[in-house]
């Protein structure tokens, strides 16, 4: 009803200018990122984090032999707003206060210059503060929310599967153990014939891999349903697409016995969300971007659905063009990377892989009618990332499930027995779709505090 | 722009009949909840996650002496929209097909129970199929959305701050330690003068207790920001307002010197989130209540801003009504739940309490300008649960700060060396939240999967 109507705070950001015409006095906030000094007037870029834009600030001769602009330091303006020859707002600054000086010593960045990646990663701390990080945080943040929109729109719950756990869902082994620090606190809390190292929980304790045990365990009373939130994974991959901490968005459709549900979900939702991203996040796009423009999206324009081969048929195009992959395919090992940015290549175009061997999948997923050794699974390929989405038919079979499934998980056995449905649902890694859309080569870069063997800074 | 328009499924949500009218053939899909069977006719209520209501269904002689309506069975209905005596909408099946059987052995909810939720609790996996709980996780889901869409709102961008960390921000020790659990991968990845133990990421590993100081990184280049995820605490405390793992959120307010800032922000955010719940989710939020009616939630009535009394004041009030008291108050010690507990009953309002002493407080608030033995933080409390909410200024002089900061966050201190900004920031415990909203008394029943000590079912 009647909330409080003060403004949060009373100066404006640079997003907020739009608003603004010739002859409105604002004061903004933000750090100085360029500056050129002439004759009788200095130009001064500020940044604030809020768009791509930096706003120009025109120090008159006053302001301009008075105050020391530099690099870096955060900084009040106040002044009138103007207009460049070119039609730009500008700011005409009647006060320019430094609120936080930035000495050049020890700072690891300097005004008109690029850095690397690399070198950017290293600083995690200040990366906010360089352009194409801060347009890299603004989207990843814009996308999650197209995502959560996208699902709630189409009736899907947000539910928090939890990160501890004593089940390891898919039995990789890749897996994180936790207990607490003090060894006095386990001493205290310590039962008969429970190992110390287990004595808090009880039992043994790791970092989830996947939510989905615990996902379809709510599907099965709320129904459709969703879990976005960080995964972990122990192995020592330092690939440019693997992280030991990753975000996971993982979706589960109830009363579902086709894969079509599912690949009729991810089309939409992949097409929706990078859709509005496109459309609501381009300056920051572009930024992200850098040099290499040409539409990477092309397949957005048409709106044909996305091919969808049998695993069989994705091995029959590799064998027909071995000639032009580094690695011949074997169909008892799956697709390897580069089989599948071969694929996409091959359909110049994001591509569904269905009905694969159940010996590549884990024991949930469900045989298909036609053929128990496959598995009514799907990988959604994209071009320069591969495997960017899992997803299956989940086993609903009571006896057959009993057969596959591994010890301590009865439980989800359980969800079978008591009023059993059929699901289906999928698993995208969040960053290598910010690395898909962002065009960013490594994974690093599209996470705000990245880990992966031998690093975990801050 | 042209996505395919088939529906994602064929079958309506109890939910969605809202659009239906008289005569309309629909399809149902969910679970039997009740059934009442009469000579002629047997009326089923179906649920199925989607809201609070059960839809009758209402089976014919035919159907009803053919098929056997099982508790807790999942089942799909087809029929026509008819309207009971009350005017409510009802289905007339003419179709009535069972999707999994529900033996009544073994299952542990029948029709027309209630279960306490210590009982409920211990089939976390089967939770989801009881009506509160049920309500809960759609407020949990509304909840949320509301917080974010909020801040959005507002112009604060989601950050995800890491859950695995070097750092142990509060400094208080109650942490869990990470490692991986195959001592074969530790031994391939040692490096000299690395302990084992270490030898993933090369230093101790610690899941995190609080995104701030991240978060604060991120806002001194991405302006205002707040992260919401889980956060852990590794201490041996079974309470009903404690767990091992809990939801926080937490938002920074960049350029901020004045705590009045922080104290509106939060005024609003309550005030705005809760009044939208308690619109949108009003059924849910009336079954989670159960017997317990009454308005909970009288300041939403009016537009006046809560009370703020500093600690010095609090304690005043907490001294003058000792024989009120079971504890009396030791300033030194700080409040205590039940003195936090009797000021909102005296204030009959969630209240404010600001200027700690800075012994009671974290090394990262800032002094009070009129009293360097005060900081400017706050606690807000509300009734019921006591601590919601706690929050500060920061300490951003970067000479201050270098004496109190413990080892290791050296990049903590630079934040304030290279362009620093005053900014003010809170947390706030989700659960907790929820239990006030929803007056759940144990904490563990307003999260899907709880954690606590002794206990990591599932």
């Amino acid at each position: 009803t009647k909330c409080p109507i003060r403004p949060l705070h009373t100066y404006l950001r640079i997003s907020d200018l739009k608003g603004c015409k010739e002859g409105d006095n604002v004061t903004i906030k933000g750090w100085v990122n360029n500056t050129r000094k002439m004759k009788k007037t200095s130009f001064v870029d500020i940044v604030d984090g809020s768009c791509a834009s930096a706003l120009q600030v025109v120090l008159g001769k006053n302001l301009s032999d008075s105050v020391d602009v530099v690099f870096g330091s955060s900084v009040e303006v106040s002044g009138v707003i103007g207009s460049t020859p070119k039609k730009q707002l500008e700011l005409r600054a009647e006060d320019y206060r430094v609120i936080g000086n930035c000495p050049a010593e020890g700072f690891p960045f300097a005004a008109r210059h690029s850095y690397n990646s690399d070198y950017v990663r290293e600083h995690l701390h200040l990366r906010s503060r360089i352009a194409p990080f801060a347009a890299m945080l603004r989207v990843r943040n814009a996308a999650q929310r197209a995502i959560v929109d996208f699902l709630h729109t189409e009736g899907f719950l947000q539910i928090h599967t939890p990160i501890l756990t004593a089940s390891d869902c898919e039995g990789a082994g890749e897996v994180f153990r936790v207990r607490p620090d003090s060894q006095e606190l386990l001493k205290g809390m310590q039962k008969e014939e429970i190992p110390l190292e287990e004595a808090f929980f009880d039992c043994r304790t790791y970092l989830s891999v996947s939510g989905q045990l615990h996902l379809e365990a709510m599907a099965h009373g709320i129904g459709n349903c969703f879990t976005f939130g960080p995964t972990f994974r122990a192995e020592n991959n330092k690939s440019p697409i693997h992280l030991s901490e990753f975000y996971m968005l993982e979706v589960e459709q109830v009363f579902t016995s086709s894969l079509s549900d599912c690949i009729l979900l991810i089309s939409r939702m992949v097409r929706s969300v990078t859709e509005k991203l496109l459309d609501t996040c381009s300056d920051d796009i572009s930024v992200c971007h850098g040099e290499s423009k040409g539409n990477l999206f092309e397949w957005l324009g048409d709106s044909k659905e996305f091919p969808i081969l049998t695993f069989q048929e994705a091995v029959e195009i590799l064998q027909r063009n071995s000639d032009r992959l580094k690695v011949p395919i074997d169909p008892k090992e799956g697709l390897m990377k580069s089989h599948e940015l071969f694929l996409t290549d091959f359909c110049c175009s994001p591509v569904f892989i269905v009905d694969w061997p159940a010996a590549l999948k884990p024991f949930y997923m469900r045989p298909t009618d036609h053929n128990p050794t496959l598995v009514s699974a799907l990988d959604f390929l994209v071009p320069r990332i591969g495997e960017l989405i899992g997803g299956s038919l989940r086993e609903n079979d009571y006896e057959r499930l009993k057969e596959k499934i591994p010890a301590g998980s009865e439980w989800y056995l359980n969800l079978r027995r008591f009023g059993g449905i059929p699901t289906a649902g999928f698993g995208m890694g969040f960053e290598r779709y910010l690395q898909y859309l962002l065009n960013v080569h490594n994974i690093r870069d599209v996470i705000p505090f990245p880990r992966w063997p031998h690093s975990c800074s801050l």
